[in-house]
């Protein structure tokens, strides 16, 4: 990732002229491949009756936030704010918001849906025909001082008493995806042994939310040695170092010579896909969380009569309230996912610590905004 | 494939010295890659505790025979009797089987199974450690005047009072492998919109049962317009001819721009089943029944995020039961699926029609044993 | 029923004096227990952003405003208009309503939802927090000229191209209902057997949309000949009159002995509930639709191993956009289910042949309001 | 429970004349309401091929031998040995046992299944016509030094690798039920709210399981102070003693007034089956485990709107390879269940203990047959 601290050097606070009305925020905005760049820019406003303005207390990097600064996701234009995850305070409410009143302290999820279109009814709110994942992708995003939130009922959880807002953020979409994509999509039952290829943040968000399920085994796989530590920390049963070890070979060893019930790819690339293909089980499913960019090889000649499944999903975040709950009752505890923390005037070091992660050991990185 | 009339010729009952003991019978015998011929062989003995003695009355050839025909099957040797499907009598029983006495009148089902490993206590009977598909593959099959069924109990079933006895043939196989690997896996509902891929006796099958579960839309896609015709006849909502039509952009259209609920490969080439991955809508299912010989492209840089499930299946029989009760109640009749009828002593001319199927208009085709 | 034709002969247009601003129309209003009549009331006007305006065409009545007139159900205060079903025209929409423009033709369904609370996340609109059945219950309703609909894109459908509107007046409540709470809980399969205790309105939407799935008998329980000729014509392959026969001993030897698998309850009375628990099967279920005014005998001394399911449900509407498709493709038509039709100005009437179903043979009866 | 130890004083290992071929064994034989008694018995033979011979190891008392000796049971007659739990070595087994020898440890599981019925293919176990519950109950049981099990290859189990066999024995029928009857049917959910009424073995099997799925809160309700402080040291978030506290009011406070998710029946009793249904939340389950004398309440005048499952089972052990790798594991340890042991000989003094179980404390009493 190219750095973009020329960019950000020539914008000062002095050089914005705002109106009265017109109140001015700080906030990362996306420059097109490779550009990103912390700006000054007016405060949203409410444009629709089911919308949310939210002063902002922390935010995070994803992973999609490298993709769109690589060019990769065509639907970001120059000039977005990015970001799509976060806690907040509530600013200001539309008319058509029942749930929320301004001073709220809420959670801001990566998607956010109309509740009431043929999608949302099959509870498929990640392809609502009115939402989505809008935030930092259609509209402004999260990283910033304040963030205007369409259907606001639906994309903001209230705060939990007494919870730890910090961990919170792990709620905005990394924790629902690895639950979502990785552990519902690839039914994880109690006894059941599961592989994760990938031990990445989303692959370790699949590993800790596996284990609401009991699973008698969970394997991570990746190539750093780093990421494969945590993972232990984090509960796998196994780890396995793909640079180093015979990783079919050694599955089936654990498991009986009959492979995995669930394989969770958590990387993106064909390789890791394909590895799945090999991992699992005659009526297993290989559940896939990575965000591709090619095609992979499907082996039918061995699989046709598997009687496996394959499944994808961008997340829908149906199991916010739920994921809510058990980091209120102590159930998971997704903190340790934080490695390094920033104020928004540091952002840009945040995004390098976060796109060096081999070497920084970064795993979610929090930008603080309000202190 | 090559004609067999060669070696039919060659033999001839006068060759045959059977013992006083061994009574001989005629049957399909596999000879190796295109080679097959009716040849005199011991009737079969009851070997364990679980097996029966099935004098066939009607049998039939599926496209699977066509495959080990070529040599594609390696777990079929030479030597080995043709035929997994058919009805027929109980002549003998072993002391452990239940549900069976001389003289019952019997459909032979592709599947027998143990009922007690770990495959089976989850309904994949096609998976059993001590059973599966076995009947002319690793263990002589139906294409015959006898055949021994091991585990009885689960591969047999009684005809019921006053049934069509050659139309319950289509129960052996197609029927439940068009209804578990397309409808079942498929998840066909009320109103939703299904695409089968292949027009061939499976697509027919599975487009047979898919009409049990009442969808909006049921298109069928072929190459073949005879074929077309029938899933026409067979209750298909519309049809495509491939090589004529743009299949994506009528199927488009015909969903509001949304694609198929469940998209069903009843074919088993990669161009087959990568039209399915373009006709599917967010959130549905490709249930694959084809036999591959070759891996696909599955196209994961669109699908990672579509909220999509791919299903591979051998088939289980458990639903064997069930479509008895509806040929029986008249809620389906697979009968028209046969097309023609020959005596075994023609089985060769019984193959041929049904290898050129397209020359033929050979559906299913029925080889008469007992008369 | 009393009659309350006195109440409706007082009131006379020339009483009205409505202000200019004030539009008035008419609608059948609740008197308290035993009353109702045809009154003048002002039109309704948007209150929130999300509501909207119809101008109906058709409404019906239901078994439920029945039990409002006899005062059974609290929360329903007089001077409330009465009727939750209905087909119109929208006449105005507020500014957070997405799907709906003046002019649209429209289904009124009798649960709305605000999609994004805990209920409405897993299904359960009819338990919606901000929603669920309010129309003509806790706000005026459908029985009138106009009616306010709040989460109009909740509870608004678009009557589909060419459909036949009065047919789909159905598909507020009748259907979704008896589709919901006894066929879709009752998990009704193909080659299932299902029994309907109840054969009136609800009991027959229960057997019109039991045969979306095939079922191999569906027996239809009830002590009105006529309205068991009504579901023999609607489908039933068996009906009992229960006043004559011994229905428990009959279904018995429908089902070799077991009992139905799907035991559906359409009346609402303790001696029909209990009914269905002899008449379940292991294994089975009994899915409960029936408004009960009275506890009923659970016998948990022969049902506690029998492996059993009662279930109980508010229709959730979730199938409305379903019921839609299948009216439209032709899998079902509701319009049999209506005997009579009435102008708005003798809804008195239409309450009296509807409330005396036994001697008019009226199952669904039409009040037209705009023609 | 009176005492039956006149009937053991009578009986003298010298009083039986065993033949040369009749080797006898030890056993608890049920004398008819209100009578047991150790008696000297043949040792069983195999009768049919799919039979084994266990010598027992171990073997327990359940709740359902003392409603045996209350006379309660009908299929159980005088002089049937007594007991479906335990483990044991395999003795002898029959020519179509597949998957055990001689020599082999096993868990003998109370229920047997021939794995062909129809009951059997929907994993009915419990209900097989050809087995289910028969071990000490329509067949002689496990309370024996020997015991003969039909259908082996379904009703035993090999004890895993270095596995504490006593912990096993929990295995055999309480931790199945639990899990089956309570978490499995009660659909117990990562978040979710469970209570269960009743804190004997039954109870907290369903606690100890309930876990396996990460529900946030589980309240153990009891009248029984010590059984409360044994579901708390188990897991239970919050206990209530109900002849001292409001219990529903109490689980609505804990619930924020909605009722719980899961509601778990474990006792048995009219009364305790009505409070469920007080404290199930709308959408939520009733899963009895209960066994029931007598008929309960179920009022349906607020139910039947509730949208609300009430669920009944008798335990089909399919769960039962599951738990045992869950064992296996370490993720249940059923071992702290188990109270107090005694020799066969001191059979007696085991049921007595049990049977006085709010004054002895007993949650499970192993009783060792082979030292």
């Amino acid at each position: 990732m190219p750095s973009s601290s020329d960019q950000l050097a020539e914008l000062e606070p002095k050089d914005i002229v705002a109106s009265a009305q017109q109140q001015m925020m700080k906030a990362v905005v996306y420059g097109g491949p490779g550009k990103k760049s912390l700006e000054h820019r007016p405060k949203p406003q409410l444009q629709s009756p089911g919308d949310a303005i939210v002063r902002m207390v922390k935010t995070t990097i994803c992973g999609t936030d490298l993709h769109i600064l690589k060019g990769d996701v065509p639907t970001v234009s120059p000039g977005r704010i990015l970001g799509h995850e976060g806690v907040g305070i509530i600013d200001a409410v539309g008319p058509a918001v029942l749930s929320f009143r301004p001073g709220d302290h809420v959670l801001v999820s990566c998607i956010s849906a109309d509740g009431t279109c043929e999608y949302c009814r099959r509870g498929m709110y990640s392809h609502c025909i009115n939402g989505g994942w809008i935030l930092g992708n259609a509209i402004d995003g999260c990283q910033a001082e304040y963030v205007r939130t369409p259907n606001a009922d639906s994309s903001l959880y209230h705060v939990p008493q007494g919870a730890d807002e910090e961990a919170l953020v792990m709620l905005s979409d990394i924790l629902p995806t690895g639950f979502e994509c990785g552990v519902l999509n690839g039914k994880v039952q109690p006894g059941g042994t599961v592989a994760i290829v990938g031990s990445g943040p989303i692959g370790l968000a699949a590993l800790l939310t596996a284990q609401l399920y009991s699973p008698a085994q969970v394997i991570l796989i990746d190539l750093d040695d780093n990421r494969l530590e945590c993972a232990k920390r984090f509960g796998a049963s196994t780890i396995i170092n793909s640079s180093r070890e015979k990783v079919v070979e050694r599955v089936m060893t654990l498991t009986n010579g009959r492979g995995v019930d669930t394989a969770i790819e958590a990387v993106g690339l064909p390789a890791t896909f394909e590895l799945c293909e090999q991992l699992v089980a005659p009526g297993g499913i290989i559940a896939n969380i990575g965000v591709h960019g090619r095609k992979a090889d499907l082996h039918l000649e061995t699989l046709w009569s598997a009687n496996i499944s394959i499944t994808t999903r961008l997340v829908d975040t149906v199991s916010t309230p739920m994921l809510l709950k058990l980091v209120e009752t102590g159930k998971i505890d997704p903190k340790p996912l934080i490695t390094h923390r920033f104020p928004l005037d540091r952002a840009d070091e945040a995004y390098d610590v976060f796109g060096r992660a081999a070497d920084t050991k970064a795993l979610k990185v929090i930008i603080e905004i309000m202190t």
